[in-house]
């Protein structure tokens, strides 16, 4: 029955994400069906595009009624790996790491922030959320006495590749890298990183082009107000 | 001699960001040529990849000899609108907005926070990295007096929408979007969303794939130690 599932490739898997933050919307504000050119509209996507991914989860939906939204985020978090809770830890607690431990986004998708640590003596034993800061020397032990799942790591450049050294060496499998260099994933470890810098120029570049094509001559609108 | 420009793809523009990125970095270290297949090992990807993207660029790198740094990270920068410099406003100032307000890679990649806006007075007038907060009634008056390229949202979900709209009357033509709801992009709004719950869930997908790999039975190697 189970047959073995292919990987689903990286943009349509960004997409699946996207649905499903939308479809939790809709669950929450009651929103019992959806239909694909819904979602396409809401994301900018078109209609072929959003049932091309659904169809890689399987047999959901029904012709000319749509998708149940509680099935199909049941199968879009079957797909992604989410219909589980996966123990997380923060390491580096500094303005960033703060932002993170208050970030609810993380629960509501089941990421449970299980420990936090940091190599600041100052800083350890005081409160962050819910938590009490550990010492970095801690992180060892820690990880292998507790199931973790993933790491967040957001600890300056300078600390970045022997913590996630670390990380690999107590057999935490994924790191989410805030840290503004390139840590790279191999057999065991998989990287993940967030460069705040690169969002804003991947920003810039639509901007840019955006407006390249809005001073095309002949898509000037006549202003008369 | 200015051919118009195709867009570039989004994917393509992603990887632009990283080798500018190791661009940077090394010419920080003094280092004056790079070859493709050393970025493309740095990044993980393959090197016909790297030379199909650098090629976008035009006529840049010499064969046998590699590209000059400088040149390379001054064409990237040339193509992604980053050879400028952009003044961006910061708008909510909670935790995340101070990690961002002093967050070094925004400066460096030409990124100028110029004002920051919350709608609490509690916190207007007090300090934030090295600006003083300013009321969000003022954001328009601000915007429209002063040049302000982009804007990055840190708001919570329930005052993205309408701080959006105030942003696009106003005139800015980007928002980086860190609030956990979607804003559509339209004709004159780009919006670049960072979700970092989403981002979280891309790690837990891959490393879900990458263990199912490595449970392949035939993969799993003979350990003597």
């Amino acid at each position: 029955m189970a047959k073995p599932r292919a990987a689903i490739p990286a943009a349509t898997v960004s997409r699946l994400t996207l649905y499903l933050r939308e479809l939790q919307q809709m669950e929450r504000s009651g929103t019992s069906h959806v239909r694909s050119g819904w979602l396409a509209e809401r994301l900018g996507l078109n209609d072929s595009q959003v049932r091309r991914d659904l169809s890689c989860l399987g047999q959901v939906g029904q012709r000319g009624v749509g998708y149940r939204v509680h099935e199909l985020t049941a199968a879009i978090q079957r797909v992604l790996g989410t219909d589980r809770s996966w123990n997380v830890i923060l390491v580096g607690i500094g303005n960033l790491g703060r932002a993170l431990s208050k970030y609810r986004g993380f629960d509501q998708q089941g990421f449970r922030l299980v420990a936090a640590f940091d190599s600041d003596p100052e800083k350890v034993g005081d409160q962050v959320g819910t938590l009490s800061i550990k010492d970095l020397n801690e992180l060892e032990p820690f990880v292998v006495s507790q199931p973790v799942d993933l790491a967040i790591l957001a600890v300056p450049a300078s600390e970045a590749l022997s913590v996630a050294a670390k990380l690999q060496r107590a057999g935490v499998s994924g790191i989410l890298n805030f840290a503004p260099i390139v840590i790279p994933s191999n057999e065991s470890l998989t990287v993940q990183p967030v460069d705040l810098a690169l969002e804003l120029q991947r920003l810039a570049y639509s901007v840019v082009q955006s407006k390249q094509e809005s001073h095309d001559p002949k898509d000037l609108p006549d202003e008369d107000g």
